[in-house]
C-alpha cells in the first residue's frame, strides 16, 4: 500500500491554488462572491475509524462532529453537509444517529451519493460546508515566538471511552462515540488566536503539525497539559480523537475560559516540539497509532 | 443491506432544505452570500462503479468527471473539489488520473482526506463545488407539457467501452474510462431550457426520473434516439454511464448544435414514460444495473 506522507505529498504537487492551503490545514479557505467558505472532507473506515459492529448511530453522528470540528477550528459556521454512505445493515441506525447530529448542530444535509457495498468493510464520508465568522480565517501555521499555546478540555477522554465501549465496561464511552465539535467556541475564538486547530490524531502529534507549519517550536509544560487520567499521561497525549482546540493567543492575553495554558511557543530550535526536557528528533510516535 | 430507495427515503426526511431539492436533483442549489453555489458528490467502489484492477489513472479520471457533469447538468462553473482516498496499490497512477482530469477541466483541487484501507474493495469519494452560471439553476423538475426533449451525444457509447474493456478487445473504451463533462454545453443550455439532468443511470431511466420529478409524461421517440449501436438499441438506452445532457426546451426553440430531439413533454397520463407506442408500468428494469 502507498505510504499515506507520500500520497500527500504527490496530492500537494496538484493542490496548488491558494485556497488549500498547501493541504496542511484542517480545512480549505475558498473566497466566492463576498463570503469566505471553508470546506472539509473526513472519512471514517469500518476497523480503521470504527469499531466493526459499532453502532451505526455513533458511527454517523461522529462523521458529523469530526467535520464540524474541522469547521469548528476556522471559526466558521456551518452551511450545510453531503454524506457518501456505503449501504449495508443496520441502516436505519445510520440514519437515526445522523438526525441527531444535525438537529443538535442545526446542520443543513444538503445531498450526497448512496452506493451499494461489496460486503466488506464499510466506508462513510462527508464534506462540511462552513461560512468563515472572521477573516482573515485562522491557521496552523501562524503561531509565532511568544505566543502562549492552549487547549481547551480534556485529552485522552476519547481514549478512555474507546476502550470502554471496546472491553464492555461500565465506564462512559461518550467521548470517543459522540464527540461534541466546539463550533460556538472557535466562532468566538477567531478573532483572537494567532494559530488554531482541531486535536485529532493526538495532542504531541498536532502540536508537532502546528509548529512545523508555523516554522516555530513548541514547548509544552507537561504539569499544565489537562489529561483525562493522569497515571496513562503518556498515552493520553498521544492518543487523538478527543477533538478539542489547540491554539495560539499573543503573549499575556487573558486566558479564554475552558481552556488552560499549556506551553509556549518559541523560535525554532532544532526540534519544533519539546515536552519539558524531552526535545522529539521527529514525530515517530507522537500520535495516532490506533 | 438496505435498499437504496428506502435508504433515500428516510435521508429525505432529514434533508428538508429547500438547497437539497428534495435529493432529487443532481446537485444541491445553495445562495452564500451573493452567489448561488452548487454541490455535488459522487462515490466510486471497486467492483461496483469500476472493474477490479482497472487502471486508477482512469478511475480518478472518472471521479472527477463524473461529479463535474453533475455540474454541468446546472450551468455551473467548477471552482473546485475535495477528495476521500483510500489507499492501496497503484497510487501514483491515480494521482496522475486526478491530476490529468483536474488540468483538462481546470478544476483546482482543495483538499480532503487520505484514510487506509483494508485491503478489501476501496472506495473513493469526491465532491465538486461549482458556481451557478445562470439563476434559476436548471432543476429535472420542471419539464412542462409541450416541451421538446433533447440529448447531446451518443447513448450506449460507455456501454460499448466497458465491454471492450472487460474484453480485452481492440475497440476503443475511451467512452467507458475517460467520460468528459460538458460543462461548456451546460453553461450554454442552461439560460434556455426548461429542465436539465445528465444521463448518468440510463436514458430511459433518467428520463422516467425526470418525468416524474416535473408530474409529466415523457414520449420517447425511439427513430430519434442517437445509439451507438442500432442492433443493440434496448440495451443501449438502459446501460448509463453516458454523461450525456438530457434537457428540454420550449416548443418551436430552434434545436442547439450537438444534440438531438428525441422526444415531447406531454400532460402526465397514467405512465410518467412512453417509447413509441410502449407505456412503463414502473421503472424496473429501465436502467443501471451493473
Amino acid at each position: 500500500m502507498t505510504d499515506e506522507l507520500d500520497f500527500i505529498t504527490a496530492l500537494r504537487t496538484i493542490a496548488t491554488t491558494p485556497a488549500a492551503r498547501g493541504l496542511e490545514d484542517d480545512a480549505a479557505v475558498l473566497e466566492v462572491g463576498g463570503e469566505t467558505l471553508v470546506l472539509t472532507h473526513d472519512v471514517m473506515v469500518e476497523g480503521v475509524h470504527f469499531l466493526p459492529g459499532q453502532d451505526l448511530a455513533d458511527v454517523a453522528w461522529k462523521l458529523v462532529a469530526t467535520n464540524l470540528s474541522d469547521l469548528s477550528a476556522k471559526g466558521a459556521k456551518p452551511v450545510g453537509v453531503l454524506l457518501g454512505h456505503m449501504l449495508g445493515d443496520d441502516d436505519a441506525r445510520f440514519i437515526k444517529g445522523l438526525k441527531e447530529a444535525l438537529e443538535v448542530f442545526e446542520t443543513p444535509l444538503l445531498g450526497g451519493d448512496t452506493v451499494a457495498g461489496t460486503g466488506a468493510a464499510r466506508s462513510f464520508g462527508m464534506t462540511a460546508i462552513g461560512v468563515a465568522s472572521h477573516t482573515p480565517v485562522p491557521s496552523r501555521s501562524s503561531a509565532a515566538p511568544g505566543d502562549e499555546l492552549y487547549v481547551t478540555g480534556q485529552i485522552g477522554a476519547a481514549m478512555l471511552g474507546f476502550e470502554a465501549l471496546r472491553d464492555g465496561t461500565a465506564a462512559c464511552s461518550l467521548a470517543y462515540r459522540r464527540p461534541v465539535p466546539l463550533l460556538e467556541q472557535g466562532i468566538a475564538l477567531a478573532p483572537l488566536v494567532t494559530a488554531m486547530m482541531d486535536v485529532s490524531d493526538g495532542l504531541l502529534l498536532d502540536c508537532w503539525r502546528m509548529a512545523s507549519a508555523s516554522g516555530a517550536t513548541i514547548q509544552l509544560d507537561p504539569a499544565a497539559i489537562p489529561v483525562a487520567d493522569p497515571a496513562r499521561f503518556d498515552e493520553c497525549i498521544r492518543w487523538g480523537d478527543d477533538y478539542q482546540l489547540l491554539f495560539t493567543l499573543p503573549q499575556g492575553m487573558a486566558a479564554p475560559t475552558g481552556a488552560q495554558r499549556i506551553g509556549t511557543v518559541a523560535a525554532r530550535s532544532p526540534s519544533p516540539l519539546r515536552l519539558g526536557d524531552t526535545a522529539f528528533a521527529d514525530k515517530t510516535g507522537l500520535g495516532y497509532t490506533h
